[in-house]
């Protein structure tokens, strides 16, 4: 039971892109610094798209060359383009992270590009990466099932891994985009992938619009996963499902493998303070619950009349 | 997959109990109505408690005597000593719900009794309903962790349920109180009280206090239970961590136990509009997830411009 779980930090990404107010650059950075002393394995700084396209995250240059990089810690940020590919790795990234969607309907939606035009640009991408020795991951959105086509087939997930893997992708990330996994098609789709690429490193991205978040994360842990993502106090969120929780939150992720005796490296107390400082940052609560309830470990002192008639 | 799970009711009984407003007698009268005709396979209606302890329920009887009584519902109450099993006969419930604490110290601060006498006055509860076919269940509070003393040993909880059983309670129902269960503890815990006492009826009770509600459901599925408490729209609460979330949500539950092949009995659609009356009902929000999001089969139209490009 102390098997080493590794845990990505997504929400300066996936977070601060659909914030209503633009996060102040220096508080970005000094966020991101902070969490780099928390034992995350990983953190998703920022996204090499058009400011255009996400002004929240128009600062990414700067934000990228201006964090500490803590040693044991892998820096990765979005890449959506050619471009992108470029601007990040001028940054001396550890990862580039590429994006598609399993689902047509999605990745017209979301990227304006089908999975087999995103499997093309996802070679130019890899081209211009070759040179340099960022790692290469690509997150597959609506792995679990897309909000306008509804079950996205098995079968069309395998071939786009495979597809995936053939282009040279290193790691991939299999994202429950819009919160409709269930655990047991998590479960099943995470053991086969394991099972399949035993090459590939699997990354599961849940999100909580269900309720079902940490219920998915013990299905793919269940069936061998060992890298989430998640984002501190439960940041990020689902533009088609106003008011609904977004992603999974970190500390709530750490504290529930933590209580169940996994080593996921990180400090939750260091955690738990960074998170307590978004409320402020952003101007607005946040769905983390163990802020709201404390670690399962907290005490409370016994009702005062118990001390009277003693 | 196809197998067979039981949902327990309890947002009438543990939910309204603490409501800060009394619900009228008519309107639980409605609300367990419609709840009996969703496929529940049990309502907790009300609680034989003392009108001066909680007032909220101070109309057990008028509630009992007055719901319909649907085939195939089980209609339980909690019962809290002799006095209390004797207004529930008169009202001829199917079950009565002895509730005790697995911990000294929760046990006095919310009961004035320790385990030892919990099982002291049960053995002449369970005197009084010996004569009727009343189901005799016991519901062990703080069995994953007491608020006050932290850990509360697994030998303990053994041997509680030893003593339960010796003294003829049928059904134990393993309750995560104030939501400090973790999934390995949780399917440690079930696995091991349904292999060492396989004649009595064991159903597990969650609350979500630390967002891991339904990620311990999973754990209990995978260790072979097949009864859970939930509350619709996930009221009830922990009075030790304000603003946290409480029971788990029944609709929540049910949700995604469909998702996953598996066969409730559960009318969902028929209980998330049960659910959507609570908000009006209460006069404030409920914590339930697929009222806000809409279940995972929910489409969203495309974009508009994707029709026009089109």
């Amino acid at each position: 039971m102390s098997k080493r779980l590794y845990i990505q930090e997504v929400a300066t990404r996936d977070g601060f892109q659909i914030e209503p107010n633009f996060v102040a650059t220096e508080d970005k950075i000094a966020l991101v610094n902070r969490l780099s002393h928390t034992g995350l394995a990983k953190i998703e700084v920022t996204s090499f798209t058009s400011p255009k396209a996400i002004p929240n995250l128009r600062d990414a240059e700067e934000v990228m060359r201006s964090i500490d990089r803590v040693a044991g810690v892998e820096y990765t940020v979005l890449v959506p383009n050619v471009k992108g590919c470029e601007r990040a790795l001028s940054c001396q990234v550890d990862e580039i992270n590429l994006v598609m969607s399993a689902s047509d309907t999605h990745g017209l939606a979301n990227l304006r590009m089908t999975p087999q035009q995103s499997l093309a640009q996802f070679r130019e991408i890899i081209e211009v990466a070759r040179g340099s020795k960022v790692f290469i991951n690509a997150s597959l959105s609506t792995t679990f099932g897309c909000p306008f086509e509804g079950a996205v087939a098995e079968t069309r997930v395998h071939e786009l891994i495979q597809r995936l893997t053939d282009i040279g992708v290193q790691g991939i990330t299999l994202c429950d985009t819009t919160g409709m996994a269930d655990p047991a098609q998590v479960e099943r789709i995470s053991r086969e992938a394991l099972q399949r690429w035993p090459q590939t490193v699997f990354t599961l991205h849940f999100h909580n619009t269900r309720g079902m978040g940490l219920a998915n994360a013990i299905a793919a842990l269940n069936a061998g996963v060992d890298r989430f993502d998640a984002s501190l106090g439960g940041l990020g969120g689902c533009p088609y499902a106003p008011g609904a929780s977004g992603n999974i939150c970190t500390e709530d992720l750490v504290h529930m493998f933590q209580r169940m005796g996994f080593d996921t490296g990180v400090d939750l107390d260091a955690l738990l303070q960074a998170a307590a400082s978004l409320p402020e940052l952003l101007g607005h609560d946040v769905p983390g619950a163990i802020l709201k309830a404390g670690k399962a470990d907290r005490r409370y002192p016994k009702p005062k009349w118990m001390d009277a008639a003693s």
